[in-house]
């Protein structure tokens, strides 16, 4: 018979993921508060503590459980490095304790427990303290409970404290239940928060139709920072294929001056570890990197697992693909849609092993040259289980690396892929444009499951989608969306310089843009005079001093009594809290009362208190919950309160 | 480096008990419906089947799953058999039936598909029919695949509702994903349904004062089956203990007259395999469990896991108990309250293996005897795994074996002995008498979770209990709470003969009976005359004539508007609905509108309907959602109307 006597329970550990079969996730100096639920038969007393350990350190560090009410029980702990810690809780019906429970509230009762003193000794034989103090407390306490003479005395040393620290230092523990080791896996700050700014190099030329380079897209990094981005990232670099090149407006024959799509890589000049010498070298690119590191950017290079015909791959390695009868490999494709240009790897072949080892190697590559974060191309099209095992790989060594998965795609997957270690993912935001709508998504990214390891990513626009919303040129849109992105999400990005200069020219009854530059070089106003631009820079300005904006997770509706008008609170649960207010009628003026949740925010019911618009500096004194807000979309769209007691 | 190819992820699957550590629960009969989110990356066709074996089965039947919606998939079995079933999922990227689905959309496309079609003949080659047509068609297709001139030919084999079939058939698994083995326990019908009706044997003389005996026991019989219970549950019928033997009241010393508690099980007589000799033989007590069956009545044994100071263990198997330092056994206690005449078990000792196995012999004795349910006196201060290993032990060999567990304590305790393997448990229903605190507790007992595992037993009184509500002597009250427990729980039962003759008499200050049975010989009036015992006969036909009445968890609250008017629907989800409405207020008539969800019951919104009284017989037309109910608590404090179309 298996030994079975252990009569403790630990049950419904939260949060976890899926079981605990994922890690959970924080950001460096966050916290992780656990409940359980923890009990035993009978009415004995329970104990437990949780173990905790980063990967590094050496030892567990022991934390006491709390039990709170009703056999739920809580405990906390920081997580102030990166990388992964583990944890378990264990518990166990602790008769120590429980003789000193017992025989409090038989003292009470009046009974005489001269019995249970001398019962009590096993309980001190136990305790292994090498401090002198405690040695001679427990031999005191051996002569005492023996001794009727001196059953006072034998009382209040039952009772001590210095006797109630002892035995929670040297637990008695006969049979304990221990949880399966879970984990948290800690990122540091910028997976939680960043503002990306998406451009082409080859469209950063100061001359008309030139090919740009990274030496010229490092020249337009003064004005990314000046808006406040902090992460620049390219399509990819590498060559591009000629074979089934794709011409202007996803043409399917290319001229010989068509550039190509950059997600159809490899060529005869090299593959994914290759740089598309249009761009530059090697150094040219390591140049960039530190020309963006000097500005506190950060460089996200596109990692497209995917091959163009010419790729050096497909001749070297021609099992890695999937070849049809007629000798051909399949293209990709998504009926109607067809990719000619780029063939899908085939992630299931007999040499999986080798395959994913290179695939891996391309990353490790590029980390060694600089790069700290990858946008993964469609990595909803590759197993799970790569993307598992490869993250896992870089992350141990190299925990800073974030990876952004671009997955627009069915929800459940979406999620999957965070569980499996993407650090951000894009959205649905990007067609959700409604009031409604809005919450309703806010609220589903923001639930306490969901926020375990799902961090979204606010994008407006990008270059595969211009969204319907945005094909005109309308300004209130434009800084609406921006404005929303930017203060509904911890991360959020844009595609430049066609957002900023609200290009709206879409591929007709597509959400394309016309003559899109993932077929050509384009052509750009690179200032930040006009109010868009300077609304995004005043904007940046206010999330990276506002701590309330680093934390998705802290955002809140706000009821607001007009159904265009869409009210939200984001509060960093101390002193920071800012209430946003957005017109999403383009149009029209619109006005409503505001709820603000004033408990959230420290303030009494009856207190006054100051809203300064932090755009417009402009401040209004408000009392009480419900308040006016009007506002004239032809001025600023939006407010951005700041509130002050 | 493992296997890591698989690419289809199988999450969430629902209902499951603790993550599927522990068994979810049905009747013979019913069916078990399962959700699950089925993905793999990309867009391949996924395809998932479920296994389903019974313990006595061979081999697996397997169930196709259909994708609902969003990744979600559901199915359902039947679980005719008493026992335990397995199941399990299986679920895998699925190129056969891919292949044809992209053939599909190609040709929808206009394309011509001459390679796709080659490509296809791999798909043929993996099925193994054995019939001549599949040979053939096999045949027919590999030929037709390969050869331009039979294009359409191939076309109409390729969609051909013959080859999808073969593809369910021999579904084409290069990676499968397979969930854990998960286990449903299937219980027989009185698991689910049942009327308990617990008396004193001793209590059963004819005779003012005597000893009542089997015989005497046996002759109480009709009357209990007049009135229409299924269980006769009778308190300990072992020998009682001599040693601290408790006098009337709990009194802590007994005259020689006394005859003692009978949880204080053992003496010089014998122990939990003997039989109290006052009471009569084994013979006796094997008559009377077959007087009781002959009347479909089932006998419920007392298993009350202590001892007597003089049990004959505490001398045999001194090494079962926890012993002092001055020799003695602690008795039981939980401070203020001491059980001087009973002797906790230590499941924990180091003999623990051959004490769990001697336990188990007594459980094992008593069903050879002809005992088929147990009554588990305070199973919450014995050990969880103690009780998993007893009851899968028992039912390993006899799956009719029906445990109550008997423990009135916090709820996590509650839940965590239905979950190890316990049929039904006593339940917080004795406190629960208000309006709110009904519906509360009922729509907790019926949720989604709780339904899986927990199954109810309701009783308004116990030897133990004799609550508040019940401590005046008004029929409306002894009504409502008998009503209450009969209708809103499959399982109920009741302390007779004091309920129905409505003894009231408490112990001053406290939910005990005045002069309880438990410490000496009741005396009772036994015949259904009056008003309470004609309406529990009635009550009793009408659960047993009506499916709604046999399942606790069909249970839905209606809204009454009136505090005092407790509305609730049962419907078996078929043709059988009946609507309870009882009148909380002992003192006054209430009245009020009762809304009916008319969609549960298949009533159109405007369509007139008859509601029958099934005690009363009265019928009212009734017409629309909400009705008029009017309840005068002198009459009958309810109403159990019947819904006729």
């Amino acid at each position: 018979m298996e030994e079975l006597r252990n009569r403790t329970v630990i049950e419904e550990v939260r949060p976890l993921v899926n079981g605990g079969l994922f890690p959970i996730k924080r950001i460096v100096g966050q916290r992780v508060d656990l409940d359980a639920h923890i009990f035993s038969d009978g009415h004995d007393v329970v104990s437990a503590r949780l173990f905790v350990k980063h990967k590094k350190d050496r030892t567990w560090t022991i934390l006491p459980i709390a039990h709170i009410t009703n056999d739920e029980w809580t405990v906390g702990f920081d997580v102030p490095n990166q990388g992964m810690y583990s944890y378990y809780i264990e518990a166990w019906a602790d008769y120590a304790l429980n003789w000193q429970h017992e025989l409090d509230r038989k003292v009470k009762g009046g009974q005489h427990v001269n019995v249970e003193l001398l019962d009590g000794v096993q309980y001190l034989d136990y305790l292994r303290p090498k401090d002198a103090p405690s040695k001679a407390l427990i031999k005191k306490g051996k002569a005492f409970f023996a001794d009727e003479e001196k059953y006072n005395e034998a009382l209040d040393l039952a009772f001590s404290p210095e006797l109630k620290a002892l035995f929670q230092r040297f637990p008695f523990q006969t049979f304990v239940t221990r949880t399966p080791e879970y984990q948290v896996w800690v990122d540091r700050e910028k997976a939680g928060f960043s503002a990306w700014y998406e451009f082409f190099p080859r469209s950063s030329s100061a001359v008309a139709g030139a090919h740009g380079t990274f030496a010229d897209a490092a020249k337009r990094l003064p004005y990314v920072a000046e808006m406040g981005f902090d992460v620049v990232y390219f399509p990819p670099i590498h060559p591009i294929g000629d074979v089934n090149r794709k011409g202007k407006n996803n043409a399917t024959s290319a001229t010989k001056d068509d550039v190509g799509s950059p997600w159809a890589i490899g060529s005869k000049l090299g593959g994914h570890k290759d740089i598309n010498p249009a761009l530059g070298t090697l150094d040219d690119f390591k140049k960039f990197i530190n020309s963006a590191r000097a500005l506190n950017i950060e460089v996200a290079m596109d990692f497209a697992l995917q091959c163009a015909p010419d790729h050096p791959y497909v001749k070297s390695h021609p099992q890695w693909f999937r070849w049809r009868p007629d000798g051909t490999v399949q293209y990709a494709e998504n009926p109607p849609k067809k990719y000619q240009d780029i063939l899908p790897i085939h992630f299931e072949c007999g040499d999986w092993q080798n395959l994913w080892k290179e695939l891996l190697s391309i990353v490790i590559y590029w980390v060694e040259q600089g790069v700290t974060i990858f946008r993964v191309d469609n990595p909803h099209t590759k197993p799970f289980r790569f993307w598992k095992w490869l993250i896992a790989q870089v992350h141990e060594k190299n925990p800073d690396i974030l990876f952004l998965a671009e997955a627009f795609t069915r929800p459940k997957i979406m999620h999957e892929l965070a569980k499996v270690g993407f650090t951000q993912s894009y959205t649905y935001f990007t067609w959700r444009t409604g009031k409604a709508e809005l919450i309703e998504y806010m609220e589903e990214l923001t639930t306490d499951q969901s926020r375990q390891y799902f961090k979204p990513n606010f994008w407006p626009n990008t270059p595969d989608i211009l969204p319907y919303e945005l094909q005109q040129p309308n300004e209130a849109t434009f800084l609406v969306r921006f404005f929303l992105a930017a203060t509904l999400s911890g991360n959020y990005g844009m595609y430049g310089p066609v957002y900023e200069n609200m290009l709206f020219q879409a591929f007709p009854g597509k959400e394309e843009y016309m003559d899109s530059e993932k077929y050509e070089i384009g052509r750009h106003v690179w200032d930040t005079r006009g109010k868009l631009k300077q609304v995004i820079k005043m904007v940046n300005q206010i999330r990276k001093s506002n701590p309330a904006m680093h934390d998705t997770f802290n955002y809140r509706t706000c009821t607001v009594q007009n159904e265009k008008l869409f009210g939200y609170l984001r509060s960093d649960g101390k002193d920071n809290h800012l209430l946003c207010v957005v017109n999403l009628d383009p149009y029209y003026a619109q006005s409503g009362m505001v709820l603000l949740p004033l408990n959230l925010v420290g303030i009494n019911i009856d207190q006054s208190f100051t809203v300064i618009d932090l755009i417009t500096e402009a401040s209004h004194p408000w009392r009480g919950e419900w308040n006016y807000v009007e506002i004239n979309p032809h001025g600023l769209p939006f407010h951005c309160f700041k509130i002050t007691k």
